[in-house]
């Protein structure tokens, strides 16, 4: 990754430090891919800070965590890193730590900047999405840098400041989150073409081209269509050889995570982190599959169809993970006091990222027309789309229930779609059992009040004729 | 609740001190509800140390968080609490907290407990679910009070010694999220019979009055029969006047969010969280209900027999959630280094506390039989039961996702019965997606294995035939 947005910047006319505490790997990428361009090795921390001209913009590409503080330290230190300097961490780092950071080297005169990079390997060589945020006095000094060598959407750099503290790598957290729900709501279609309609990956894959230049068309969907055409040297497919057992960095736990804190039902996330814990229990599963039966899938009816339904399920589950995440920036912006700017958020993700597609210019339309919107199922267009999906979705949805094909995002995508669109949901059942065994209390629907039951109030009711009338307090004994 | 466990101990002939930071609180009750029985008040904290003989033990019914802390300072200053006592926390206390102030007092010679106490207002008062854990040195000297007040199924009290630190509020955690799933199941069940099949609250009451003689006969369906058929003095059914906003005091969420730590797959206790999160956005739902559309259920067929697959949707869905959480139990054991045991847990749940039921009963059965059981799915009778359970549970899911009607837990329960049972998920897919985008590379599957793909390897391959062969590492620039 570091060594890609070296000659990434290079090529676009930086002359760029490169240091490596493995001096090794410095010589060696200095005489291999980084000959003829404009970077100049160092061999200590030392050499790499004086070597910078001031203010210095240091960019720390090391592994989340201690890490991070560690180098930090080096290059106050060791290094002699100067007020005015720049340090940007380029990480993956959990964004309290990056609020801490900023605060920490603020109070040192030093202007910290957290950014996510999304785009994996390529995307960090030929234009990744970056995702600043941190101490704002830094954006003028390392604005022309990053945003050069960021993707470009329509023109626009996919690159903007987010916001103060640890505002970008929120951003870049909730970015990782919705990949893990896009690349969730991926393989469960493959699974259902797989094995509810016995289809070959060939066949998988040339759905995935088909779907790439419509609606769907996005970075993932290429990829796996790629995927699904690449064979082992037997002819046979390679990704139905591989072990499915996935791992995580962490980045989809902590949106989930932060989702509950903040009491978000940002279900499409916690089913595909909980998903992947799911398939890490592989010989589990193994034993588990001798023992637990289940029904044999069937189709019947017009196939196309149908995977025109299936389409429609993974946009319209899309829409709700998009929707779902938004929800949560909105609400983290709020307790944490951070000026988000939705449009430039997606903006950001339209390119260079995991999660780039054609479906994230059409959020960007959306809250650039309205940029209070409440909720992206608000907006016209997104409200139209999910209506024209609905009957396909649960087409979809119904029939991997009955062949007993696991569909946990494709589901929670629905029931959340149909929690959220009812006015009255069954939680005032909830509410009269944890009044009925806690005392709990609970509130009157404005239209149902009466002298009795008033509005606004809490009331707890002996539902039992029994005991005394003590509602929910706190006791010394 | 302090009260009424007071008030219990005292009929088990117990003599108590009784003592509150609000001194008139103290003298109102010694005037009316301790009237006549063996209760002691105390006007200030040295008071109640005092009168207490030695080794005191001293339980403190407090908020959770900052007062307990609190409490115990008052306890060892101005209390004079000595060394070889006991404090025993009966509050919600999170786990963590638990086993730092076990290791905190234990470095002062006092020793700690942290208890789990369940069972609402009730239960405190006529025997709740008690789960201590913490300091094993004190059991001893408070095992006869607290299994003298705690509830009793066939005979035996439901508490036992948990285990060391916080494990004692970590399987009171569990309950309580198992709890949010329970509650959870049941309104989904309520929702589909009110506006699936739109029946009255008098016919839900009929129908939660026959489910509690059979194999879901628990509290929550008792007391949910009663609430069906509570009245409002019009002879209108009140729970349908009560607002669906649930409130939740953050147990539940604990669950879910040490679930995500550990990379276990409780969905159903996150998909209750979400739910209840998504219930407290009321007015936005209000204004969703307004532009977002769907179907009208509409039933057709047997409905007897569709109550009975309900009662059979519900039955499956909570062996999972129960298999859920003996699956982060059983994990937790092994990440905290604590012996959990089973069976004394399940036994504990039996009676008293808020998710007692009959099924209880054949889990503490299950797990008598077979100690290290690998998941409550594997053994013989839930085996059978959910095997019997399958149809009817596909066939209320499929229906409700056909109908609108949100159904997130009962969805999440079948998908991951599903893909528990799935030897090979499409997790492969996305190994080979993490392989494509961020050189993660990927493990083949042992039976697939060849010379150019070795088994128990990491793989990364050139899936696009572009760019370097790097893999993931981290460099710094």
């Amino acid at each position: 990754m570091g060594q890609n947005l070296i000659l990434n910047a290079a090529d676009h006319g930086f002359t760029v430090v490169a240091f490596n505490r493995t001096v090794a790997k410095v010589d060696r990428f200095l005489e291999n891919e980084a000959k003829g361009k404009s970077i100049v090795g160092a061999h200590s921390i030392k050499e790499f800070v004086q070597k910078l001209k001031t203010p210095r913009r240091m960019m720390l590409l090391v592994m989340a965590g201690k890490p991070v503080d560690d180098f930090i330290e080096l290059l106050l230190n060791e290094g002699g890193a100067e007020p005015g300097d720049i340090i940007i961490d380029g990480g993956n780092s959990h964004y309290p730590d990056t609020t801490r950071r900023t605060q920490y080297l603020n109070s040192k005169g030093i202007r910290f900047v957290g950014t996510g990079v999304s785009g994996g390997e390529e995307g960090a060589r030929y234009g990744p999405s970056i995702m600043p945020g941190g101490n704002e006095e830094a954006w003028p000094y390392i604005k022309d840098v990053l945003q050069n060598i960021s993707a470009k959407a329509d023109g626009e750099p996919c690159c903007q400041w987010v916001g103060d503290e640890g505002a970008g790598h929120y951003v870049k957290m909730v970015h990782n989150g919705i990949e893990y729900g896009d690349m969730q709501l991926i393989t469960e279609a493959y699974d259902i073409m797989k094995r509810g309609l016995g289809m070959s990956s060939k066949e998988i894959g040339d759905v995935f081209a088909k779907w790439n230049k419509g609606v769907l068309d996005s970075f993932l969907i290429e990829i796996t269509r790629d995927i699904m055409y690449f064979n082992d040297d037997d002819g046979s497919s390679l990704v139905e050889k591989i072990l499915d057992s996935a791992g995580q960095k962490g980045t989809g736990k902590w949106t989930a995570i932060n989702a509950l804190d903040l009491g978000m039902p940002v279900t499409l996330i916690g089913e595909a982190v909980f998903a992947r814990c799911l398939s890490s229990l592989k010989s589990e599963r193994g034993r588990a599959a001798k023992v637990l039966g289940g029904p044999t899938p069937e189709f019947s009816g017009d196939r196309e169809q149908f995977i025109d339904d299936l389409e429609q399920a993974l946009y319209a589950s899309k829409i709700i993970s998009y929707a779902q995440g938004f929800m949560l920036i909105q609400n983290a912006a709020k307790e944490y006091k951070w000026k988000l700017n939705k449009p430039e958020i997606a903006l950001m993700w339209r390119g260079g990222c995991i999660i780039r597609s054609v479906f994230l210019k059409d959020i960007t339309a959306a809250y650039r027309a309205e940029p209070d919107l409440e909720n992206l199922l608000f907006n016209d267009f997104f409200n139209k789309a999910i209506h024209t999906a609905q009957p396909g979705w649960r087409n979809v949805v119904a029939k991997a229930v009955l062949w007993g094909i696991p569909t946990p995002a494709f589901s929670t995508a629905l029931s959340f779609y149909d929690g959220y669109r009812t006015k009255d949901l069954p939680a005032n059942l909830l509410q009269a059992q944890r009044d009925y065994f806690g005392a709990h209390t609970f509130r009157i629907k404005p239209e149902s009040a009466n002298e009795k039951y008033p509005v606004d109030t809490d009331i707890h009711v002996n539902w039992t004729g029994r005991g005394g009338n003590v509602s929910a307090s706190t006791y010394t004994a």
